[in-house]
């Protein structure tokens, strides 16, 4: 079976390491991912430390347990610094300090991550990303002693299921693809997409815990609002500078 | 077998047509991905037709016949518009038109990517993702008529492979992985870590044909300058701004 199809992402984790070898072949899994010009632009740190795990849940990851409790942590990172450090010791001048050098590594290091996620996935362990690294990027820097030209770009914890939740809804696929051009909606179409969503017990549970109107105000009024939001690209964008990626003029 | 570990990128393709029910296979795998509170900020443009395949491939990725050849284009959207209008139809005021909404969209939209071209593999397609649609972003926008607050972050071009080119080659995995925190390279390790590479027949003719001084210089002066990464970043700047993903205070 594909463990695509069978994708949940699990938040609990029995006590028991994953084996070193399983380990190496997650981390080849990354590295056979697509990538731009064969560059490698991303690094992979690898989280076993207790206390390493502590710091990184409560100052990186709003204490979210898992992070503690999962036996490995992985953090991708956007990393120019290898390659131009490379390009510098052969006299030739590296001009990666810019955005879309920092996009470019981006996007590679998601490929990589999700590469690790389904090689994990297939040796049987459980894994979720976690969005908190655009949140707390600083703090991770910090903990993980990134230098310039390195930003972590997502996280993921690992480790063997102690659960096995139902896999969560998805919007039709008409939602997500277009044929040709981008087919906008109409409102009526809108509606049908997310009708289903709407109409689900977890999701009138979100709005009553929420004490809001209804499911689109969980989000904007709750989860993703526009205050976090702005204040969150004002930090994304100040640390990309403040790690070297805004050289752009 | 693990199509991860038997990944080459295809650009030879046969003149055969993918099936619709292992396109909507595809397409379902990309859908299961991981993503940010579930919101599924991403969408897929497939694009089948000949005379539109030939405008992608002349305005939106410099002319690669692999584009024009190949009986299936997936450009993969950040998209903040479906989300959006949802939310406003039902009176949530939407706050979704900032960076770090633009960065969270282009991270689910990767990890559906890289769903999508396993599943396409795990079919017996091959696949190759384009890094030009980073640089003809506003032509693929236009072409594919994406509305505001959507934009183009990656294309991936498959179909049934007409080649099997060798498994290319990777830096040792102790370039990519660290334990526990970064570990930075000595100018020793650094020099190590890339002495295969450089010192490879396929490499070395790199350095010939690109009449350089040695590897580095091939992507300093030749593939990715500085000049031409700067430009890039202007230009992704400029279209994340006109397609409203910039508005931060």
């Amino acid at each position: 079976m594909n463990p695509i199809f069978e994708h949940r992402s699990i938040r609990n984790f029995l006590q028991k390491p994953i084996p070193e070898s399983v380990l190496d072949k997650i981390i080849e899994g990354a590295s056979r991912a697509s990538n731009t010009g064969n560059m490698q632009l991303y690094s992979i740190i690898i989280t076993k430390d207790k206390q390493r795990k502590a710091e990184l849940c409560a100052r990186g990851h709003f204490n979210q347990k898992m992070v503690e409790e999962a036996p490995v942590i992985l953090t991708f990172c956007a990393d120019l610094h290898r390659f131009s450090y490379w390009c510098s010791l052969r006299n030739a001048e590296p001009g990666y300090d810019n955005f879309s050098s920092f996009y470019t590594a981006t996007i590679d290091a998601i490929i990589a991550a999700q590469n690790a996620c389904i090689v994990a996935e297939s040796e049987g362990l459980g894994i979720c990303y976690l969005g908190t690294t655009n949140y707390c990027t600083d703090a991770i820097i910090d903990i993980l002693k990134l230098p310039k030209l390195v930003f972590p770009v997502t996280t993921v914890v690992m480790g063997y299921p102690a659960e096995t939740p139902e896999i969560t809804d998805r919007l039709p696929l008409r939602a997500i693809s277009h044929k040709e051009t981008y087919q906008d909606f109409s409102e009526k179409e809108i509606s049908d997409l997310y009708s289903e969503k709407e109409a689900s017990e977890l999701y009138k549970q979100f709005v009553e815990e929420s004490n809001v109107n209804n499911l689109a105000e969980v989000f904007t009024k709750k989860r993703y609002t526009t205050a976090t939001n702005k204040s969150i690209s004002k930090s994304l964008l100040k640390i990309m500078q403040s790690q070297n990626f805004m050289n752009n003029d």
